[in-house]
């Protein structure tokens, strides 16, 4: 059977080139219209999600996965309110990013374009369909999209209810292109539609990103793991640094930018660590042998692999160090690169530990949990890179942009 | 026989750490030290340069890669003299791109780091290994060198120079490591260092591009071919056309961004192309129908292939079209997203050229020779690159670099 990839990538490929050039507008009109059909055929995307979680409950599928494919009323109100909302952002396009005179008189502006295509493939969760075709049009890029097959359903229900509203706005319906077959071998020959997908963002787990390093031939940006550590210095606020450790462990475990770690240094360890056992009730610790000798025992023994864990659970690995050396080198050496945060009132200790520190986002006297596009100011978020190339933290809409150079003369040769 | 390149690349690691954090002055030092010895030992670059020569004559080596691997005292004071303008650059390192405050208090600055390990693949010419490991040095890099088998002992000369002035001012060695094995094996090996190498820039012609898109896992910026055009508007002013396509073709034919496509409004092509014919003297000239009609044949005809051709050589290719939009189509068609330029007097046609063609230049009204690192104003260039993410047209210094988050509070968590 031949592929319909190439196909539906040259649609996309097609609409992208008329989505870059309509005014902020008529993409913003399709955002608000397309919110507005969310809640008026509600009842559609819940009726089409239904049968995903039919099929589901008969493969017996686990009830967390479950949970992620379920919508309600409510989360697909909370779709059409992040349309809403990315509808009202300052549209990226058009921005002039530096421009300057030669001195042969040659004008030279950067101007931020969209990328083109933007190609998503994504696991669980339906409303990442419109959350993703949402940012991708208001940065005036097409989206090709490829969810899982436990939700195409769903996915395909809200697809159309989009599709139909762009087209309202006057955007072409290929500014959403949701790819129906959800098997592994058009996952690998999506990531290989060379010169039709400018970008390629996996969203999903780590068996997903392993696929995409080892089989893209596109270029994508990686939303990678997250193992981020809190180091409290000798010069910590003892009680901001429990305050900061418990909200970047217990506030929301399971995500990226939770507090995994915890470096003490060896100087506070045995005032700090009886500190904060008692105010992470809950939560399971596991120490160095200096950690555990701090707290007579309350803790259990860290193995080789528990400071390179990224947990997404109730459990700290709990590390003590001589000296903030010691201590940047632990982070270089089991840091992700995604948030590392140091709690001090030393600003040599805090310059250090910015300066040294390789990561997506260093964090002074605040909780690791902050590296989020919202929290950012972002107003959305399409993912968190870990990687250094193009993006780097959270990626809001500019980061679905390119720039392009416009060079203006007035026949200029050499 | 275990591979030496995970060893090579941990070293190029761990002094990309200590690099990225030295003073300015420092880095700048160990460059005009560097440029300073490869004048005193140039002689010895040039014994080693003259043992690849004789391997390469052996070897029955074609005439134009010899003259890429030959260096000659000129070519060796071009290097050091190369060294000594990148040390005169404004350091890239340490700007903040752009910073807030949060209305929790949060301060937020975006701020340039180095990318860590620039890796770099290259080809024949030795003296890459000097202007590669100049920039990266510059820029706050660790370079880790992978030149081809051809020119590996004037490599090591070259390495060897520019690593012991780098210790004499403070920075280590290992700022620069040239891999020795430069088998086949050991190019893929390269291009898999995950974990090591931050950015790989291979720069050589389309086979290594196709190996590096096939087998890389680590971030890679492509360099990439230009198959540039200029489009010769109904409201051109024909003898400024004239002069930019004999510009842009002639100059320097073997080059990426030399005119290879030429694109006439048919109301002007009558005009236009007996013009210009006689100002290409010596030019091959490759025309559709209508091309050659309006030069009563003195033309030779286009094939299917002639207008997706990257000649880089004295041949042109001419198409006629009907209008601004075919153009475009055209442009869209064929191009490979460099450069790609208008020559008009319509203010409308350099508005919708400049927005609707997708390159990483566009220009109006001068020669498609103007895109280049120098011409920019960046003092030095480390290739164009023609893909999205990350870095578009020339790269400069500030491409080789990324930016972090530093996050400042005042104890906040959410």
């Amino acid at each position: 059977m031949t592929s319909a990839l190439p196909t539906l990538g040259e649609r996309a490929r097609e609409a992208a080139r008329v989505v870059a050039t309509l005014p902020a507008a008529a993409r913003d009109e399709a955002l608000l219209l397309a919110a507005d059909a969310l809640h008026r055929r509600c009842d559609e995307v819940l009726d089409a999600n239904a049968r995903d979680l039919e099929r589901a409950a008969l493969a017996d599928t686990p009830a967390a996965i479950v949970d992620r494919l379920r919508l309600t009323a409510d989360r697909v109100a909370a779709m059409a309110a992040g349309l809403t909302t990315v509808a009202g952002l300052a549209d990226p396009v058009g921005e002039v990013v530096r421009g300057w005179r030669r001195p042969n008189g040659l004008d030279i502006r950067q101007v931020r374009v969209p990328l083109g295509v933007v190609g998503i493939i994504y696991e669980g969760r339906p409303n990442v369909t419109s959350d993703a075709a949402g940012l991708c049009l208001k940065s005036g890029n097409a989206a090709l999209l490829r969810g899982s097959s436990t939700a195409i359903t769903s996915n395909q229900a809200i697809a159309g209810v989009l599709r139909d509203a762009y087209v309202k706005a006057g955007v072409p319906a290929d500014a959403l292109v949701l790819v129906d077959d959800t098997s592994r071998e058009s996952a690998v020959e999506f990531m290989r539609l060379d010169g039709c997908i400018d970008v390629l963002i996996p969203r999903g787990g780590r068996s997903l990103i392993d696929a995409v390093r080892e089989n893209a031939t596109v270029p994508y940006i990686i939303d990678g793991d997250g193992n981020c550590h809190v180091y409290v210095d000798a010069a910590a606020d003892l009680d901001m640094a429990v305050a900061i450790v418990v909200n970047g462990k217990t506030s929301r475990p399971s995500v990226c930018n939770a507090t995994e770690s915890l470096v003490v240094h060896a100087a506070i360890a045995d005032r700090f660590l009886p500190m904060l056992v008692p105010a992470l009730d809950g939560v399971e610790l596991r120490g160095d042998a200096r950690a555990r000798a701090a707290v007579g025992g309350a803790m259990t023994a860290a193995d080789a692999d528990d400071f390179s864990t990224e947990y997404l659970d109730l459990v700290l690995s709990v590390a003590v160090v001589d000296d903030l050396d010691a201590a940047i080198a632990h982070i270089a050496r089991h840091g992700s690169g995604h948030t590392e945060a140091v709690v001090t009132t030393d600003l040599r200790v805090a310059e250090r530990f910015s300066a040294e520190v390789d990561a997506a986002a260093v964090v002074i006297n605040a909780s690791t949990r902050f590296t989020d596009g919202e929290e950012y100011g972002f107003g959305a978020e399409i993912g968190i890179s870990t990687q250094k190339l193009h993006a780097r933290g959270p990626m809001g809409l500019r980061e679905l942009t390119t720039t392009k150079y416009v060079v203006t003369g007035t026949g200029q040769v050499r």
